[in-house]
Parts: structure tokens; sequence; C-alpha cells
């Protein structure tokens, strides 16, 4: 069993029944919307929506309320993870990627025109889900995410192949393509759960996890090992996507600092490439960071006496864990 | 000056300074949706959204008002339009069009991951500004419309190539893809307009005119000309998209029945195709069935005595006489 399982389980298992029968409804509901608008959509998205994954999203929605019996804390969680599923969808077709997860993507079996219309839909479901709660607040607050998340792909395409980002730039792309998301997840968790008062703590703790999130992603793509990530070392590279590790490295390296990253053409040079920044220690100061984000998150939870207190503590720690 | 520019013209002074001056709040509004979610949109979005075109969507909503005051109108007005642009973006990513409305594309300026990620941010921006309105009515009601949108695209791309489709499923894609989106504008313009118990009758009205929009659409690409349209003839041939003027010329015409549309692949056989298509009258047919759909729409305002009467019609006669 990988840990990032070992780590869902543990979670549920402080997360008790009212976790567990929570994501059961919201998995029949991410059935029932595969299964509900058409046979095209069924075709191509029912596969996705309902091949699990640790469902991290809607975990953050439930952990985060302090009273579980509102039936809109479901229609929040769906709609968090159709919008997270949109989203990977349109990447797929970006990546032209065949395999997520170990299944083809909607792009392979549909391709790009089926792919982007399908994500289109996904998007307009989520919007659907949650305007059912009839909270103007939950829609205003899964809007600006999901700009968040758009103008965080924005920044990053426009950023791709400048070798000298800045780590703030860096850092305000994770928070919106990333971040925002854990952020709204928290919040709405927070505003269905019976404990506004605590929604800008809550959505501060989801931001630090989803900040430490990125940055442990962004490391795994130098460290690997491929075995572990499921792809090669270095795929940002050869994309122009400047991470933190890089960014790092070439304050320690002059040579990393006058590399064209136009010149990584290939996989074994970008593999070369990883093993210079991981020679400079820019790989333990990074996930250093993520580290530190973990520690502040957890500490943010101090004092509001959550219900799931020890369950959130675990999700925290799962971030990091994930692949240690 | 083109037909259309006359025929807007002509609605915006049935339509008068209220009309005028709700369009000119949609603009400011568009504006500065394009002005405020960082350099990037403004940089691959803000000339598309101002660069203004018919508006036709936003024109729906506030005609179909009974009172126009609310200035949630406007709300809706922009998220109507917001919601198309999103589809053209990403309409112009999957057809590699260099140009729309004479300008370049988002496509053709920032490539398809800047679009893609343009055309999410415009949809998300879409239901964000509605949810501002505190109407959970609007909100489901313009992501049923969205969904519908996305299902028309995919359910056109699973019938590519299929040249017996019949013109039901092909009346069903139209209103899909179309006309359900003239529909929502048409409940929210009566929703936000003192006339909910008109939504209805109006919401069927604009389907109707919808209809007859993409009707028209469909001839246009096997009549032309090409200077009219602004592209060649047989498009939709090429694309092996199959629409009413080819369902309808095969029933009359055995050399079209036994055509294998992935043999049209050059533009001249597409030409020749429309001219066969044409010779069958079928052209006449599917325009009379536009028509037909037009007059239905203006016959369902009778009665209602709409503030707007006069220029509602005219908003219907224009979508035939377009390119009259």
């Amino acid at each position: 069993m990988s840990a990032a399982a070992t780590q869902l389980g543990a979670v549920l298992a402080a997360g008790g029944p009212a976790l567990a029968a929570a994501l059961g409804r919201t998995e029949e509901r991410l059935a029932a919307v595969a299964a509900g608008h058409g046979p095209e959509l069924a075709e191509h998205a029912a596969a996705m929506l309902t091949a699990g994954g640790k469902r991290l999203r809607p975990v953050l929605v439930f952990l985060t309320a302090a009273d579980d019996s509102d039936d809109r804390l479901v229609s929040a969680a769906v709609a968090v993870e159709l919008l997270h599923m949109a989203t990977l969808v349109h990447d797929d077709v970006l990546d032209r990627a065949p395999l997520r997860r170990g299944r083809p993507t909607v792009f392979a079996t549909g391709g790009r025109e089926a792919a982007t219309a399908t994500g289109d839909l996904l998007f307009s479901r989520a919007f659907a889900e949650l305007a059912e709660t009839g909270s103007e607040e939950a829609v205003s607050r899964l809007s600006a995410s999901s700009s968040a998340l758009a103008r965080g792909e924005l920044m990053q395409r426009a950023d791709a192949w400048l070798a000298d980002v800045s780590a703030e730039r860096y850092l305000e792309r994770c928070r919106l393509k990333t971040a925002s998301l854990f952020d709204a997840c928290c919040r709405l968790g927070a505003h269905f759960g019976g404990a506004p008062a605590q929604a800008a703590e809550l959505g501060a703790f989801g931001e630090d996890i989803g900040l430490a999130f990125q940055l442990l992603d962004d490391v795994l793509d130098v460290s690997g090992p491929a075995e572990r990530t499921g792809k090669p070392r270095g795929t940002d590279l050869l994309d122009g996507t400047v991470t933190l590790p890089l960014i790092l490295a070439r304050a320690e390296d002059e040579e990393l600092r006058s590399l064209d990253l136009r010149s990584i053409d290939d996989p074994a040079r970008a593999e070369e490439v990883c093993d210079r920044i991981a020679a400079t220690g820019a790989l333990d100061e990074a996930r250093g960071q993520a580290l530190e984000h973990v520690a502040a998150a957890k500490a943010r939870l101090d004092g509001l006496e959550l219900t799931q207190d020890r369950a959130l503590r675990l999700v925290a720690d799962g971030v990091v864990e994930r692949y240690a």
C-alpha cells in the first residue's frame, strides 16, 4: 500500500463514521452527475468522476465543519471536486496526457474537442451544485477560487522559460493555482458547518497546506524517484516551468544561473539538471519551506477547538508524507 | 454598413435611451472585468471583451425586462456575455482560429495554454458576476445553460462524420449548443425585470430565436457568399459536422446519400458538395424552418404586453435578416 493510501486510511479512521458517510454521499452525488448529463458526458467523464482518488478537497470541506449535519456540505464537497476535475481534464488536453492515475484521460479517449467540452461541463456543474445551496457567498467564493486557478495557469504560462523569475512571484503562482482552492474548501466547510466566525482562520489553514502541497509537488518533480511519482524527473524543466528548487539553486550555482532553459531538450539532459539542482541543497531548503507552511497551518488550529482537530492535523501531515 | 449593424441600430432606436444606457453600463462592467484580474487576463482578453460585437445576448436580457431599473439586470447581461465569450475562446482553440471579428484570437496571440486558461477564467467570472445578484435561481439557470452548451458541443463531436444523423438529433444539438443560452437570457431578463410570471414564455421566445439563429448559421455555411460570412463555404462539411441542409438534401439526392463525408478533403470539393446541396432546394427548406421559428417566437409575444415589444420583434427579425 502506498504512503498516500495509508495516510488517507489514518484520516478516515480519525474522522470516524461521520466523515466516511459524508464521503460516501459525495461519491454517490458525483456518480449521479456523471450519469445525469447525457451519454456523451457519461462516456467521457464517468470513469474519471468515479475513479476515487484521495478526495482531499472534499475531506477538507467536511473536516472544517463544526457541525457536519448540513447536507449543503455535500453540495460544497461535490462542487470543489468537480471544479478540481474540470481543471485536470483541461490540463490533460494541454499536456496531451494519455494517462492519469493509471487510467486513460478524457483527452486520450475522446480527443481534444470532447475533453475541452467535458471540462467546461464539469465547471458548469460545479457551480450548479453549489448554487443549489442557495448561498451567494459560497458561489462567490468558488468563483473567486476558480478565477484564481485560471489566473495562476495564465501567470505560469506567461513565466515560461523565464529562468530569473522571483521566489515571490513563484509563491504567488502557487497561491493562485493550488492554494486558493484549498482555502475555499476550508471556508466552505466553516460556512456550511456552523462556524462562519472561523472561516478566515480555516481558509488560511487551507492556503498554508495548499502551498506546502504545491511546493512538495515541485520538489518531487526534481527529486523523483520516477517509480514513486509516476512520471520522469524534470518534466517542469522540459516545459519551461521554473519552480522553487531551480530558483534557490540558481542563487548557489553559477552554471545553473547561466543555463538557457531552452537548451534542456531531452529527458536525459533534464535529469542532469535535476541532479545539479539537488547538489546545491535546494531541495532540502524547498522541503523545509513546505514544512514551515505545514507547521503554520497546524498552529492556526490551536485554540479553534475543532471537532475534527486530530483528523485535520493528519491531513496537514499527509501533505508532507505522501511520498516520504 | 453591414445589415447586422443596421439591424442593431434599429433595435437601439426602438429600445430607446434606457436600452442604450443599460448596454453602456454593460460595456463598462466588461471593461472592468478585463482590467481587474491581473495583467495576463488583460493582455489576452481585454481586446476581445471590449471589442463590441452585437451584444445580442445582453440585449435580450434588457428587452425582456418589464422594469429595467434593477441593476442586477446588468450583472445578468455581463454574465451571459462572459459565458458566451468563454465558449468562443475555447472554440477558437479547438478550431486553431487565427481571427475572430477581424481581430487576432486569444489562441493566436497567447497560444492554447493561455487561451484555455482565459476561457476558464471567463467562465468563472460569469458565475461570479451573477452570484453577486444573490439569486440562486439565476445562478442555477446559467449553470444549466452552460452545461447545455458543453453538452451540445459533446453531441456534435460524437456525431462527427455521421452522415445519417436525424433532423431531430440535429435540432436537439442546436437547442443545447445555441438556443439554451438565448432561453436563459430571456428568463434572466424576466426574473430581474419584475415579470417572473412571464419567464417561461419569454424563455421559449429566446429558444425559438436561438434555433432560428443556428439554423441560419448552418444555411449560410452552405450558401455563402464567403465575402459576407467571412469564411469559405463548406467549413462544416470539412469538419464532419452534419447540419440540416445536408440532412434534408440527402432525402432528395441519391448521390449525396451515398457520399462518404471523409472523402470531402479540400475546400474546392466542399464547395461542389455545397452546390449539390443547394440544387436540391434544401437551403430554402431550412431557411423556411428558421422563419417558422422566428414567427413562433413573435407569436409568443402576443398578449404579453411587454414594454419593449417592438424592439424584441426587431431582434427576432434581425436573426433572419443579418445576412439577407
